[in-house]
């Protein structure tokens, strides 16, 4: 099972691991087939990649300058220890007692202690920012008149498709309008949504927005989505930069244009950064009550396109954006993925679909989970 | 909201995007902060980061010898192109017409073209391999015993919680049993799973296997699970390769400590190379009726653990298992990855939990789904 000697030592310690006992199931062997060609094999791909994480990836990671800017603190800060004491004094009920006990225990670094006393307890502490990525309804997807609109405009549908939404655009997105399956995923996926944010919303301070792509499949999901939500929710303008597109190359290699990729990528990049970035302590309006100690949550609910949904995904997560189509997702399935306030991001479910009946289940005009 | 000159191309493609009329909704400024610290910025992930694919991941990508040892086929091929007519005339109903559209369509590499005839057409074709990974039901984690354990017993305990598994493990083990809502969670997901495979067991021919982590906890929700699904499903001893551990360290750094990743590290690897490979066309038994056209599936339900299903996951999609830290995925939740006979690997779904109220869900002892 284990050939080839580009890990010797894991290779070794699997030995180790068959020999302490445990059974290899499932034990697939090539043995029936020759010995394998003598080139050397490729490069592992465990080799190429790396897990760098950027911890300023939305440049939100403040310093003690702008936190001390923030709240209107003296500048130079002489004593961060002391500094840390009036947020806490000023921000948190705790007693003189238990803000001895944040600074003893708050390490070597008594500036970015400052810092992360702003960000938990500053009016409240900074939100987790809950990103739910939904992938519109099934669609009469009108391939053969992309094909035909791709063969007959030449220049101006390139324009048309990228930057410059016209006439012709406009036309051909009218018409991939959402199935009646489509509209039935929606109202589903409308009704766990609704059932996720009821008791956020019910709990006041709250904020939930519903964003969606200018794209008529996008829109029509949006509103079954939206009236089956509370009031409450907020609902945002269509957003073009949420639209369909190539976002980046694919490795290995699928369908991604260069023309496609050196418009469409710069755009959902730009969307990228619009909605995905740590929450900051914010002040209170002057009517509001302050909260403390409770954690809060604020959430977007973004209805858009798979493409755009996975390169969100990767993106996020600080992952090679370049991987989009090794992830599926279906129609009306609910990404999400959490920002919480020292910028680490966790993606809980990605294409979530269950909350649909298998025979609703669609990628697309594929019926059926199994493809 | 383009700050810093890291990608100035992108900042000034970026600008003519918003100069061309795409609105940019939810622009987050941090006007109001000070000018940020000097220091150049730190590299980004995204370069840092590689999209490479290894095509021969599983080591199961045959060489044109390797097919025509399979075939009992001569060698030296002198004429793929012949050979190629011969597995399309052996093992499909295609018309000599239809014969040479193949070989006409072919490409450029008529060797490459034998082998993918014999990966698509030879004995039915390869089947599509569907793994299932779905995390057990919420338990009693006994956190203190294990600390306990950890405090009190040393070397006894490293050595029983990484390779041997002796008396003080089983006892720990077997008092992480189910909670009542762990039990419910295995239901349900029992009852997915059922839905989702009773039309592949009645379509005939299609194979279907449960397998399972020696754990308690595991143990419970799988029996659980196939009392749910069809007496056809073949369910595999326990196997100890798939218990739960820390098969990577993380970036940014989480828990794992350096004993544990040397030990469960490559006892999870093994069972990563024991569960993922593409599939192969298969001779079929002498009784079994020669399947002509229909595609192929096979599945595998894995019950196990979430450390092992975030590490299956990224070393499935050749993705840096160090970043399984970012990624969550609750209890009784399904993972779908599909493994195409080309070697291509696809997450339909992770962390999949739609099927439960969101009452019911949980992770660890955490309820809920916003966290």
């Amino acid at each position: 099972m284990f050939r080839g000697a580009w890990v010797p030592r894991a290779a070794r310690a699997a030995a180790a691991a068959a020999a302490a006992g445990f059974c290899t199931t499932a034990a697939v062997t090539l043995a029936q087939c020759d010995a394998p060609a003598r080139s050397p094999p490729p490069p592992r791909a465990a080799e190429a990649t790396s897990a760098a994480w950027d911890s300023n990836w939305d440049c939100r990671a403040l310093s003690a300058r702008q936190v001390a800017s923030l709240l209107n603190h003296a500048w130079p800060i002489d004593d961060y220890h002391e500094a840390t004491r009036r947020i806490l004094r000023e921000h948190t009920s705790k007693s003189a007692e238990q803000i001895e006990r944040v600074i003893a225990e708050g390490g070597a670094d008594p500036a970015a202690l400052y810092c992360k006393a702003y960000r938990r307890y500053a009016y409240g502490g900074a939100p987790v920012r809950h990103i739910l990525l939904v992938r519109h309804g099934q669609y009469e997807e009108q391939r053969e008149l992309s094909a035909h609109l791709r063969a007959t405009e030449g220049a101006r549908w390139l324009d048309e498709r990228t930057f410059r939404r016209g006439a012709l655009w406009q036309s051909y997105n009218e018409q991939q309008v959402l199935t009646p399956l489509g509209r039935k995923q929606a109202e589903k996926t409308g009704d766990r949504l609704a059932a996720m944010l009821a008791p956020q919303l019910a709990a006041g301070g709250r904020e939930v927005r519903l964003r969606v792509s200018t794209m008529t499949r996008a829109r029509e999901t949006a509103q079954i989505i939206a009236s089956r939500l509370p009031a409450a929710v907020e609902q945002a303008p269509p957003d073009p930069l949420l639209e369909e597109g190539a976002a980046a190359f694919s490795v290995p290699v699928g369908f991604a244009e260069a023309d496609d990729v050196h418009y469409d990528g710069i755009r959902i990049e730009a969307a990228f950064r619009s909605l995905f970035y740590r929450a900051l302590p914010r002040k209170p309006e002057a009517a509001e009550p302050r909260r403390r100690g409770a954690p809060r949550h604020e959430f977007e609910i973004v209805v858009c396109h798979m493409n755009v949904i996975r390169y969100f995904l990767l993106r996020a997560l600080q992952l090679p954006p370049e991987a989009w189509l090794r992830f599926g997702g279906f129609n009306g399935s609910i990404t999400h993925l959490r920002i919480l306030p020292d910028g680490t991001v966790k993606c809980d479910s990605f294409g979530d679909a269950g909350h649909l009946d298998l025979e609703e289940t669609t990628f697309g005009s594929k019926v059926g989970w199994e493809r």
